[in-house]
């Protein structure tokens, strides 16, 4: 097999860590496969160089913190390379210049065209290991740039694609994708397998494991990948193609996010581009809106309910009573201790039924539901937060997701 | 004028310092000048990054270790980039592949080829500041190199030559070149200008204000190097191709080195090829052999002697005395309480009298010369350590270079 391995930031936070991850490069060497590496800067290197930058200037040039940020990540490959090297395994460090990763110009936040990897290609060939820098490539001029945070996952994932890996294997400090937070809920079920879609829900949702643009890329290229432990080699959960191979429960997992604010504005003018003014000024000031519910209008008059990340709730309810006095509405009421809680699973599209189980099982805990959205492989609800664990505990029965006592 | 400024590491190794050094771009933009700056990595950065690595590898691969310590020069370049756009100045940071700088292909001691800096020049014209990494670039295959130890003068005077700067300003931490060292002379006087090849005969004597092969490049290319301090804003030393308007004194400088050992082996068969067989080990030992005297071979027999660094004393003692045994010679002595006195100056070439005046300054003060070696601009006497300092002082009044008080 020819697989990327990618490692992250505490993964090569330390020599020793760089030890065991070279352990692990080692080991599927071992096993006859074919091996490319992707690394991210050394865990608090990004952080310690941008603070030199901002003492310097709180609002540095944008090209230059991206040529200094990436040099965390050519200090990991280097320092790999060497400990590989040490163990008679011949490895090559490559920065994102140097493995041909063009990006767009957008410093900070570029994106990757493409990839020039023959080289690569070569090496892997002969049995010897590229190492990666991950989060960066250069622009058409030459100029460096980064992905952004967490643009180390995209990188290993287009880098597997454009060497025809079998498989991204990301590794990380959770063990895999579980039915359910297992804070929560102890009979969270490890998943051996999970859709893009379904990831892709799940990542919308705060469980963070997968940068979001690395599983769109992987989707589009149909790229597995297998989302395991740096710590125990086992195996994790592979993110994988919906096909019919797959087990196809209604619901896959349960996912939650607490930090949700909900406000309504009530009694404004109901007509055409209304919904334009109330969020204009919310997207202008860079403030992600969720779940949004307008009410069926009654004479001519709406109310509109939507929630936010909590940490906007105050910018945004000044934004609405400064609108509401301007559209003559009548009120704007908030409230910054609301929940989320979803259950997701692309079985959803041939299970009938999904909707009022997931209500039910809410009911009969007495969980008063405040607002419901709905996509084709999700359903989430807004509750108030102290209702988060019954919930999810709650719902993860309904949906038959527990673990057997032999699973565990 | 145009003019590539070089700052070393203890000029950008603080976020003060870099302010600091930022002053003196600024103040050379505001008379009009066009500015192109190469920087050294933060003073202790290199160290720090090849600590890590050895204690991977004692002996990490070489590729590696230039793809590390490359990113030492990256930061500062960055950084020093944003706190000039923080004044308003349109600053550019280049590492060594952006700059275009071509190498061959020796890791930690590549030499440059060329540098491709059309986009350089752009940026002079346009009034903006390239600030490029000194010390590193690529080979043809794009494989990150260095250039050694203290190669960034290196790169600041190939940079001013590719871009047809007027001169090269390196800011050390010390105010120019001296007569002689000031701690042991008082009345040594800051020079104004010095010849190339003075400067190439002071370095080899471990006066290491400039790389030797700077000074070797400015030489070839006939790029006026100022050689200036960093904490203060006055003029330096000019290091010029001799011309005729030079001040013409016979010598313009008195060198030392007192980390000398002289060693003796005698009575040696004196046969063609003799030569070789002695220096032969010494070489592939990797020992440099400096002054080197062979007496008149009597009945077939020779002495021959010579000074290594003090360091490699006893390594050479060892090779000596078992090419001693091998030879049958008669024995080896060593001294390893030796110095080298030197003076120097291209007006040495048109002045007779040079090797009188030395010889008898020394002999008035009682100094007993052991060996003598002379080229064309320099004469050097091995003398015994404890009189460097009555030496040094008797030579720099007996060739008039004591500073009048006016001068101090």
């Amino acid at each position: 097999m020819r697989i990327v391995q990618k490692f992250g930031g505490t993964s090569v936070g330390s020599l020793e860590r760089i030890r065991a991850t070279a352990d692990l490069v080692e080991a599927e060497l071992a096993r006859g496969n074919q091996i490319a590496v992707v690394v991210s800067a050394m865990s608090g290197e990004t952080n310690r160089l941008i603070g030199m930058a901002t003492e310097m200037d709180a609002t540095p040039c944008e090209r230059e913190i991206d040529a200094l940020v990436a040099t965390g990540e050519q200090v990991s490959a280097a320092l790999l390379a060497i400990e590989l090297q040490h163990r008679g395994i011949r490895a090559y460090s490559y920065n994102g210049a140097q493995a041909g990763v063009t990006t767009s110009g957008d410093y900070k936040r570029a994106r990757i065209k493409s990839i020039s990897c023959a080289h690569l290609q070569n090496h892997l060939q002969a049995g010897e290991v590229p190492v990666v820098t991950g989060f960066q490539g250069v622009d058409e001029q030459g100029n460096i740039t980064t992905l952004g945070r967490g643009g180390s996952d995209t990188s290993a994932v287009a880098l597997a694609v454009a060497v025809e890996a079998d498989v991204c294997d990301i590794y990380t400090d959770v063990d895999g994708i579980y039915t359910t937070d297992p804070r929560i809920v102890s009979k969270a079920r490890k998943m051996e397998q999970i859709s893009y879609e379904e990831m892709l829900e799940m990542a919308s949702l705060g469980a963070k494991v997968l940068q979001t643009r690395s599983v769109e890329m992987a989707m589009r290229y149909n790229m597995p990948i297998h989302l395991r432990s740096s710590f125990e080699n086992i195996t994790g959960t592979m993110v994988v193609k919906e096909d019919d191979t797959m087990e196809r429960a209604a619901i896959s997992g349960v996912a939650y996010n607490r930090d949700e604010a909900k406000i309504t504005i009530l009694g404004i003018p109901d007509h055409p581009g209304i919904a334009a003014n109330v969020f204009g000024p919310v997207a202008e000031a860079g403030i992600n809106v969720d779940v949004i519910v307008q009410n069926v209008s009654a004479q001519g008059f709406t109310d509109i309910t939507f929630t936010v990340p909590r940490s906007d709730y105050q910018a945004t309810m000044k934004l609405m009573r400064d609108l509401c006095t301007s559209l003559h509405g009548r009120d704007v009421q908030g409230d910054d201790g609301v929940a989320k809680v979803s259950v997701i699973g692309v079985g959803m599209r041939s299970h009938a039924g999904v909707a009022k189980t997931m209500f039910d099982a809410l009911a009969a805990e007495g969980v008063n539901i405040q607002m419901i959205t709905t996509s084709e492989i999700k359903i989430t609800v807004v509750i108030e937060e102290k209702y988060v664990e019954l919930a999810v505990r709650s719902l993860h029965t309904a949906f038959a997701l527990d673990a057997t006592p032999d699973e565990r």
